[in-house]
């Protein structure tokens, strides 16, 4: 059976390029010596060398600095929530927290279990359309670290550089969700302390969540720490603690080579930024299309937009779907649409959802 | 390309039934609309319908009542070494907690971080080569709930009934990690509180861990509980309070659906008797094979066993690989061999093993 020729924009679990798709379907019955990689013990050399390749790959990619450890653990995103107060604390009980979307506010809540998560600013009075004007932030100074969310899934805000934060804020570690944008851009690591991202956007499938963090934070690990939650152990483990999500790391070694063979991150990041844009480009030629999101923080991978007329959205959405651009519907909580351009997305599935939105617009206006 | 011919004895992860193997590759290009399932969203009505299919097709294997709810959560059994101590502590600090093996042991020392876990019995001086006898057990009569591994996979030592416990134990809830031996008996739910385990032996693949919980004793969880791994948010968001393991979630489907075609629970148990015995037959033969575990408590599913004469046994793993009969070798922390019996394990390729186990010992009599 062919790969069918469709372009899935959903917001994650999210597409992954046809090369591998067919690459899986290759590996399947025999990935080594009659087995399938699912059915192969993690502790078989042949694994551990591809979890070798997989970390020498990922800080080849990234210029991941050797004073950072590379994690590769369990429970998606959202069990840092957790983990990084449990983990980075060190007895420290304020921490702050930027709140730009529905993420950010999630890892806040999570936050006030384990400490005093101050709240530095907030735009959730603009319904998270932006970033909050870094003049009237107020950091707590006495804290753990300043969490941040670089990209906002939901509401499509992405903070254009760390710089906005490191600008204002002096000596404390950054700790930021990369979940939907991590591998899409270079990023100077001097200013973190850790970065974390699960791997249904631009890592593979769901299952597994990476976390790079600044070894000299590891080792003071809250007491109530669960085994499978605490960095150290992870990275005593070289995060085989226990059982990993062993399909999902291989599919992430799969996505890794394929980046690589694309251009690495500097072509990635070009094609990020060209294909948002020209998303961009179709919403603001007139006022058919709205992206809620102040200009200057809009997503390159998550662009949230309705129609002027919402009484058209279903019939956009239908026939968008018809035509094999799939998974446009926005998030439960903001309705509406929402395209996600991920790096498997090929240039090709952009211009095809130009090319609709432009001919829906002029058959509507 | 054809699924070859071997036979995996691994201990998890663990052999798939080929007719899966070859349902994944169908599927791949196009399970839904043109995606592959691991490129959609969890919020897809197609996918929340598969996710029900699988409870229904879950509860009617098992036959759960209804007031125990079922739960796919994060992280392997090894989180839930954590997560059921925070979980069904309800302020209580005494459990219980019996040593058999390897992962029992290893859930009593997680436990020590929330609560005061008593050993009721344990065989390490034995090495973990039996259960220890009941008429010497010390139970804490004021504890919250008993801990017991069903099967050690490690170790080989499997409980023969959980009425060896409840004949002992009054009122408590039993607990129990059935990661090895879940789908392969019927289950009298009666005396449980809670029962786990995750998917890589009898389940699936890794990245995915089942848990049903008396729903009677959700909605108490300790203050410092991560969201990801309280009972009460996983139930009452239908696993999904987070992006779930999809792909691994599909392939538990599928080994359900499996398993009902193969008569169900009945038809499995007794295989699963008979494949075991075949093995066990063969070391009980003569002295030229051993199975450290007293003959009461010898596991159905993992059969730990060595050479008489150790020097063979290098030899011995080396011809079985060579034909085809893989992942014998045993555990890191016990060495010698292991030969693991999960469902997907065909009566042929336990016959392989006999033949060649019988074939081996005749040559080096």
């Amino acid at each position: 059976m062919m790969i069918p020729n469709i372009y899935n924009f959903g917001a994650g679990p999210g597409c992954l390029p046809a090369e591998i798709l067919s690459q899986i379907v290759k590996d399947i019955p025999d990935w080594y010596d009659g087995m399938s990689v699912m059915e192969v013990s993690h502790r078989l050399p042949v694994f551990v060398e591809l979890t070798q390749e997989i970390e020498r790959d990922f800080r080849q990619l990234l210029s991941i600095p050797e004073d950072f450890a590379l994690l590769f653990m369990h429970g998606g995103a959202r069990s840092q929530f957790a983990a990084v107060p449990l983990n980075l604390l060190h007895g420290i009980q304020n921490t702050n927290y930027l709140l730009t979307g529905h993420w950010s506010e999630l890892a806040f809540e999570e936050a006030k279990k384990y400490c005093h998560p101050h709240i530095v600013a907030s735009s959730k009075a603009e319904n998270y359309t932006q970033i909050p004007d870094p003049s009237t932030w107020v950091v707590n100074e006495n804290a753990a670290y300043i969490h941040y969310t670089d990209n906002e899934t939901i509401h499509g805000v992405e903070f254009p550089s760390s710089s906005l934060i490191t600008n204002r804020i002096g000596k404390q570690w950054l700790v930021s969700d990369m979940t939907s944008n991590l591998l899409t851009k270079p990023i100077d690591f001097s200013p973190f302390g850790l970065i974390y991202a699960s791997t249904q956007k631009n890592l593979g499938i769901a299952g597994l969540t990476v976390v790079i963090v600044r070894k000299s934070l590891l080792g003071k690990a809250h007491a109530l720490t669960p085994s499978v939650l605490n960095y150290s152990i992870c990275e005593q483990h070289q995060s085989m603690y226990n059982t990993p999500a062993v399909f999902c790391w291989y599919v992430l070694g799969l996505v890794l080579k394929w980046a690589i063979a694309q251009g690495g991150i500097s072509t990635l990041s070009a094609l990020c930024q060209e294909k948002s844009q020209r998303i961009y480009n179709v919403i603001d030629a007139n006022d058919f299309y709205i992206c809620p999101v102040v200009k200057a923080y809009r997503s390159r991978v998550n662009i949230p937009f309705r129609l002027q007329r919402r009484e058209l959205e279903s019939l956009f959405l239908h026939q968008a779907n018809e035509l094999g651009l799939k998974q446009l519907q926005g998030h439960k909580t903001v309705g509406a649409c929402r395209a996600s351009l991920y790096n498997a997305m090929p240039m090709k599935g952009v211009d095809a959802l130009v090319e609709f939105m432009q001919e829906f617009a002029k058959m509507h206006a």
